[in-house]
């Protein structure tokens, strides 16, 4: 039986990176290099399908195996990302053409798309129109998303990175507001991403055990805002414990449905950008209980922070993108890795699969009953579910005190069409 | 020849804390208990002096050396820290005669005070009332101060481990934006401490190496901000890179001095309440620009980052409680250890000693030789003299995914004093 001339793989970084999606590209990438009956040169998209639409692509067969695994511990789009928005086949019919036409110039047999909800989305549809048209083409998601919003997944790569970053800042500044309470700040504000879900929040919440722990008020996008509760609460803590440590979530809501801090500037896919949920918390302490405070907001530092990831999460993320590419080896199309928890006590847990349709623009809120009745902590149930995704330390090598993190090489591919594509 | 009974040892922590301020306290603590000959006790103040003031005690002696040895991996002020300043000996006459008071009441013959510039202050007018009121007493300072802004040390126990932070947060989140600018965020700015002196900042020019390495600006108390100027190099960096990473200053003024951003609050030292620089340039960078931005500010976070903490730092920051305690022993009083610089490549230090009056209230700010011509980086002669004190990395224990820092047991000296005394 003659074995087919093995096929190339186009491997893409979609939307906000993290500090592990890196670590899912050494999968794909390593594992297809294991699989070379298969499939032939894994060439990435430069900016993500930004790079596939304008054949901006780079040949990671000219990255060093050194290079490749170094990924592991390096943070942010080794190859860059985008924000770029596919819509419906009908609206967009011309660019995902573009995209079969290159594909079809590079011999691409397999599309590895490493983002989303919305990037599951265009992975399917990619799918429908490859088959629609003819063209042999297998769609396979890797999972990403520091959001932790994805369905049929336990939980999402990159989540448990920035979980343990939320976790330990929350602690470590716990301790510093309770140095200085008695005489200077009393109120200390985090602001932690997450839009629309309240899972980084609520991963502030592993900061401390007892009741009297820091963080005494988490405030969840799942939770309407209500400002009298809220400064009770605040007053509360510091009555009692001297001081008060918040965590609020980016996209915590007003009763009106408007974010308590809206820039007003949105992005590619229509949503608002956020930022200056804190400074608007601390703006309502102060106005409300005049006590002095300090707040941070973390912004990129907590997707980027590879230095504090989780050994779980690096783990998890390198095996959905080795597994992404051992289900294309099996002949598997449309589908997506998953992380399927078999027992958080001891933690064990293991690679399923979902449809990319399923998986596509579907967002997985916190759950209710990981939030306490009062609506400003988490439970129990959620300490059982979070806390296995922070466990373990993946330090990377350092040299002259800073983590020593790789730049590649980024060798691009020869362009092969003469047709131009603006994005 | 009869040895004198031992006298007992009074230690305070003083204003801002840090990430390793804690190691200091384990060096006067450690180094005590082995001159037992000369020193009882070491009595902690809760929270700071004002535990003197309201003979609010900790029997340190009471903890175990497990407990005092973890304080080296510990961030903040274990026995709570203050702001709360002493004014001249005219003005707070009462408030000194009662920590002599207090003072008398517990056999206490050294004083430690582990603080800033307002502390050494404090520490040397103290020494000077007890002189005048022919009581012994032996004062010796112990430098903390993330700021980096004290004389006649080369460096301040504190600094390196905020400027790793900052360094490594700059790199990490320079990778991420580098990712994203292509259809997404072009320019990020971090906010980082340091309210007269850009120590902090210049420490973010760490986190690259070559002139188009992030950061593409630094942002400097030191160089008054001109927004003309500045607005022409973000555009020129994001033209030439494609994005554009900013590390200001809370410190930063415009031309007629007032802070760039703020906050309308004071604290007991009356110094302004910072904070919001970053979202000021993010508005300046927007309407000036049109760019796509986000922004972080690490606030406490930064100094508090004891997972990230450099181990020359920590070193330091034991040796000068070390070494205050082997001052006392030796008869010296009125007098600070300080960080000597025997040589930059190799990195060699020492511990000297500076008198308490040449400390108190001056500040050190960055040298113009350290800042490049155009004012937005630094020179090789500040890496040079930064670079050591990042060096090395010293990781807290970890317990299921988070940092293991120790609660000290803070057991009470049982007050001997019939007077109250109100702060």
């Amino acid at each position: 039986m003659k074995q087919p001339k093995p096929r190339n793989a186009f491997y893409a970084q979609s939307g906000g990176v993290t500090a592990v999606i890196n670590a899912s590209a050494a999968g794909v990438i390593e594992t297809a290099r294991k699989h070379r009956r298969h499939i032939g040169n894994v060439y990435a998209g430069r900016h993500g399908i930004v790079g596939a639409l304008t054949e901006d692509l780079v040949d990671t067969s000219r990255e060093s195996a050194a290079a490749i695994r170094a990924l592991r511990h390096t943070p942010a789009g080794a190859f860059g990302s985008a924000r770029y928005k596919l819509r419906g086949l009908d609206q967009d019919r011309a660019k995902y053409e573009r995209l079969i036409e290159v594909f079809k110039a590079h011999d691409i047999g397999y599309f590895f798309y490493n983002g989303g909800n919305d990037s599951m989305d265009t992975a399917a549809k990619v799918g429908l129109l490859s088959a629609e048209l003819g063209y042999p083409l297998t769609c396979i998601g890797v999972p990403k998303t520091v959001d932790n919003d994805l369905p049929y997944t336990d939980c999402c790569p990159g989540f448990g990175s920035v979980a343990k970053y939320v976790a330990v800042s929350t602690r470590e500044a716990a301790l510093d507001i309770a140095s200085m309470a008695r005489t200077s700040t009393k109120v200390f504000i985090l602001e932690v991403m997450g839009r629309h879900a309240g899972w980084i929040a609520a991963a502030g919440g592993l900061a401390g055990k007892g009741p009297k722990d820091a963080p005494h008020v988490i405030l969840f996008p799942e939770i309407t805002f209500d400002r009298e509760r809220f400064l009770a609460r605040v007053k509360e803590s510091v009555d009692r414990n001297g001081y008060c440590v918040v965590v609020v979530s980016e996209g915590v809501k007003n009763p009106d449905g408007t974010f308590l801090a809206e820039a007003g500037t949105k992005d590619a896919f229509g949503h608002a950008q956020l930022g200056g949920a804190a400074p608007e918390v601390a703006r309502l302490v102060k106005e409300g209980l005049g006590y002095k405070y300090h707040w941070a907001v973390a912004d990129y530092l907590q997707r980027a922070a590879r230095h504090i990831a989780s050994k779980t999460d690096v783990e998890q993320a390198y095996a959905v993108g080795r597994a992404a590419v051992e289900f294309a080896v099996k002949g598997k199309s449309g589908v997506m890795p998953v992380i399927v928890r078999k027992s958080s006590r001891p933690y064990r847990w293991t690679i399923g699969e979902a449809s990319l349709t399923s998986v596509a623009n579907q967002e997985r809120m916190v759950p209710r009953n990981y939030i306490t009745r009062d609506g400003f902590g988490i439970t129990a149930a959620a300490r059982r579910y979070l806390e296995p995704l922070i466990a373990g330390e993946a330090p990377p090598p350092y040299r002259d005190g800073l983590p020593d993190y790789v730049q590649l090489a980024l060798k691009p591919v020869k362009r092969r069409l003469k047709t131009q594509f603006k994005v």
